[in-house]
């Protein structure tokens, strides 16, 4: 079989000349006589490929000098009790609900026995936006938001303002576009969309905020242990972060993130035209304003679960996976990151104006 | 260059033919169209390699039915603090101090304030042996050893009978041979040494033992969360876990952890040798009955430092690399994991024979 446009929601498509390089070099890296994945994490043929990772997320994401990257494991589950754990100071601690992610990290500030509170839900629209309004207190321990909404597709527009530091969960849209700094105070991804295979967790944080951690978390789980150590306290994922790096190289040989986000506007605008013009035959999931330029989630009119599933089938049968929608809302889903060529989303809209014509 | 000879303690060598096979598969995983890396983690084609890698493990270190095998992240260093935040019960918890990595754990246990008894160490003579005494009392919360110590080349020859459910670090010595599943609770490794690539965690525990965990541990601090998913709460580390069921494979190959055992105590045995036969130009750390068959550390007599650089500096010339001893105790370091062929220890044996026929 062909490559396929891999449209899955995470572990996602990576750039084929990425995974390219990757085979070439798996078995004899550079000439060194053994594989990436067996070289110590201490050694000098590692030591480059992690310090180059690092460097290059600086430079590509514009990341300020009082923040620290670090690479760590366990995912954005391991996130939403670790941001708890090192931020908070024993007040309250807030949140924005606008979907699955954001409610699984309330869930673990309330296990952990914090004072939560949720300025802003979407809950009761099946989040279907970005609630217009969010206040966060300007005295609360950290005010947390969810950038891109996976399952639901929507995604912020601009980050609120607050004076209470504010945590990005950006797993689903990191690298997507450029951020404003100004704005965010500790960001987050695992690495699985946008950025490398599962297995790495991406964290941005402001170096201040570092030194709130009591002296009951344990070291693993503190991020001030990651940061004196250069994420190398313990053995990091070593093979994980060598695809990273390779993921870095391809972005700026794209032309950086500015140029990479400008490719995505448009790759979404493609398919919400197709939804948008298709007489009603496609509903998309979220609110216009609220669209995520990198999960399009949508429905056939009246949620038609027999023609959803021979949409998702036939597209299976050219060529095109993963299309099937989360289990909680049903429908279709297109994962369009940064690694999803402009093709493969116009071939994807060739396939459902087809289909709308024939079964309107 | 050809292939080196890797006696680096973690990440480790792998056999050659596995890596060729993820070579092979990188780019496009049997035809499916794209790389397991790539792949969802709910789908078909994932589902198959973490199920197999499960199995395998099962079946080849014979793990009992009333034991579940979970896929973590986060390494050993994790694991120090995950076994108190999981067993204890309020009471003391128990551990024998036998170098670096059990006075990690032990360090993680005292940061969560809880009550530690050191029942046994061998710090006094630099963690030279595996205390010949360990006594555990019944009523302890857990038991804890580490039973290969990395850099000071120790191992158990056998574990202690315990009442309290005993906790094993296995980091160093997983799949190695087999193991007296009677006597053994908890048995934990980082997949870097004997298993994988780095990234990987394998936690071996009781069933019974997952109910202990309290409330306020966070979800993805409990083995009960991992255990109720099949190691599929979030996402895995997809493509360390394909490398891992990929070892299982050629361990199944190379007779089982049977077979395996006897060639480790051969292998083991080649170095040792060199090492009593060399009229004392080569001194081992470890006294002779807690001697590692993983890790042997030795120095050159008068632990002469310009000497042993010389002999780790000859070896990298000969294509045998990652030989320089732990900082904490200088001289060398041959790691002699499953995956390091008698070739290469013979090798090893060889330099260093004529080395001291040259020197001495």
């Amino acid at each position: 079989m062909s490559r396929v446009y891999n449209f899955g929601a995470g572990p996602a498509t990576m750039p084929l000349e990425v995974l390219e390089e990757a085979q070439k070099n798996l078995v004899d890296f550079k000439g060194h006589g053994l594989s990436i994945m067996e070289a110590s994490h201490r050694s000098k043929m590692y030591d480059e490929v992690h310090n180059e990772a690092l460097f290059l997320i600086k430079e590509l994401y514009k990341v300020p000098q009082d923040f620290d990257v670090l690479f760590l494991q366990g995912g954005a589950s391991t996130q939403f009790a670790m941001v708890p754990m090192n931020l908070s100071q024993g007040g309250r601690v807030e949140y924005a609900d606008t979907g699955s992610w954001s409610s699984k990290a309330i869930k673990e500030a309330k296990i952990l026995n914090l004072d939560v509170n949720i300025v802003a839900s979407s809950k009761e629209s099946g989040y279907d936006k970005i609630p217009s309004t969010i206040d966060f207190s300007d005295d609360a321990d950290y005010a947390y938001i969810t950038s891109n909404n996976t399952i639901y597709g929507t995604q912020y527009k601009t980050f609120p303002t607050t004076k209470a530091p504010l945590v990005i969960d950006a797993s689903s849209d990191i690298f997507s576009y450029p951020i404003d700094w100004s704005k965010a105070d500790l960001l987050f991804a695992g690495a699985q969309k946008n950025a490398g295979p599962s297995g790495v967790t991406i964290v941005i944080i402001k170096k201040e905020l570092q030194d709130r951690v009591k002296e009951n978390i344990p070291s693993m789980f503190r991020y001030k242990t990651h940061a004196e150590k250069n994420s190398l306290y313990n053995t990091p994922p070593t093979f994980g972060i060598y695809m990273l790096s390779l993921i870095m190289k391809w972005m700026k040989r794209e032309g950086g993130i500015e140029e990479i986000a400008k490719i995505n506007a448009k790759k979404a605008a493609i398919l919400y035209d197709t939804i948008d013009n298709s007489q009603g035959f496609f509903v998309g999931h979220a609110q216009k304003d609220s669209r995520s330029l990198m999960n399009v989630s949508f429905n056939i009119k009246d949620k038609d679960a027999a023609l959803e599933s021979e949409l998702v089938e036939l597209a299976a049968k050219n060529g095109m996976i993963g299309l099937k929608g989360h289990r909680s809302i049903g429908g279709l889903r297109a994962s369009i990151y940064n690694a999803m060529s402009i093709e493969g989303v116009k071939a994807l809209a060739d396939l459902m104006q087809d289909f709308a014509a024939k079964k309107a």
